[in-house]
């Protein structure tokens, strides 16, 4: 397995291997790995000639006193879980090589990402577009993965693709959790041990508004009201956002049909994590 | 010669000749093709195994109340233009398929933009640099090239090429001018017959600029003025700006050194005009 570090580099592999005719797959993540990531690279390497993994943790899409500074990273983890799943590269730039000095362009998808996380975190999905319209023009990919856990980064990077005509197809994967149902996800790993077991109320409390929709509930606001108080009734839990809205505009629903997005975002403690279910009505 | 009017066609015929190692050179242009045009081409021409020019008046670079409407435009003269230098491809694609209902993506770069014709066209770099990234998407070029008339959107894409890491190649060529001096512009053919004599104001002021600072003329104020008191001498002309910068930041300079940019906006009528020379001083 090679690693790369040199943005040059890396596009020169990815345009040699072009020149080849081979087919590259991309996983783009922020390190500290996961089976949800894991998930990701198998798919890859099942559907492309080369996979590359990049592990880049990107501060554009933190915000002020967000958790940029604690957030997890082990590279000698993540190259050994890497290397367990044959990936051919692991793409792992600097932070000042990526964004010199004197750095100046960032992609902007309006509206859709004014919503949900957007409306939490302003800025965050500008850092998204940006870092990813950048690896996608080094790794030049010809199918990247996106975990669904963060539904609305899918969204958004499927818009920007669209509208810019990145050669690139995007391919979401499902989300992959933990036995007792807990979304995987790089910040567990900030909770404490009562806080582990609080962050159930996340996964929980959309299984039963699954489980009402399953029953007929259509209306958005009995499910938003259901989810809310549930998670209040969790002392650890912070409510950032509960949404119901389409997965297609990420516009709020009043009755539920079509492409369903129920969308949480809660703190636990100072751990902000979040959840969804997609189902169509 | 090959006319594609399909953004996904054209990305099709490019991905087919990257996968038969030839190299693509690209001439964006929003057509009424003149000789500043088709020196591009031919440089491209001799650089490339492939060579596409594209035509699109970008609704988006231009502001309310400009002249998008009455841009000049004439097809069939331009495909025989191009036809004759010997390209490849032109790429003439529809506004409704570049911009579809529901498009929500721009591409900024911050800074650079925010002066000389930035600072009298706001939005104008933004509509630029986001339609030469969908561009470069489709077109897939090895090499592109720029006309340095547009001195500052020359700086612009590379600044927008190194920071979102295109694997593209910015050629910037040099301005091409009739007999007379005036820089060759698709929006001459707007100027009266009195405006067309009135234009060659904005290459003389450039002109005496350069012999002046060629006889030892260090001082930027000086050089304004001087240039500022020839346009204002000529009744159909109205200054938008006269600016002495550093070619490669766009600031404004107090004393003459290194890379400098003397660059003008100037209406001649309703027509406003560009022109500028570049000096290693």
């Amino acid at each position: 397995m090679n690693i790369i570090e040199n943005p040059k580099q890396m596009q020169q592999y990815s345009l040699g291997m072009k020149l080849q005719g081979k087919s590259v797959g991309f996983v783009p993540t922020m390190g500290f790995l996961h089976q949800g990531h894991l998930s990701l690279m198998e798919q890859a390497k099942k559907e492309n000639d080369v996979v590359v993994v990049s592990i880049f943790v990107n501060p554009t899409q933190f915000g002020e006193g967000e958790d940029f500074d604690i957030y997890p990273r082990d590279f000698q983890r993540d190259r050994n879980l890497v290397e367990g799943v044959g990936a051919d590269v692991i793409f792992y730039p600097q932070v000042k090589d990526m964004y010199p000095d004197n750095y100046k362009t960032y992609v902007d998808v309006n509206e859709i990402t004014d919503k949900l996380c957007g409306a939490s975190r302003p800025g965050h999905f500008r850092g998204v577009t940006t870092i990813v319209s950048k690896l996608f023009n080094m790794v030049l990919p010809d199918k990247a993965y996106f975990g669904l856990k963060d539904a609305q980064q899918v969204a958004v990077i499927k818009q920007m693709v669209k509208d810019l005509n990145f050669p690139v197809e995007i391919i979401p994967c499902p989300i992959v959790r933990e036995e007792d149902g807990l979304a995987m996800s790089s910040r567990n790993v900030n909770l404490k041990d009562n806080e582990r077991k609080a962050a159930l109320v996340l996964s929980r409390s959309l299984f039963d508004a699954q489980g009402s929709i399953g029953r007929g509930e259509r209306e958005a606001s009995k499910i938003r009201t259901t989810i809310t108080e549930k998670i209040t009734s969790e002392p650890l839990a912070k409510i950032d956002y509960v949404k119901v809205v389409s997965g297609d505009t990420l516009e709020d629903l009043d009755r539920l049909s079509g492409n369903v997005l129920i969308a949480l975002a809660v703190k636990i403690g100072k751990v902000r994590l979040i959840d969804n279910i997609m189902l169509e009505v």
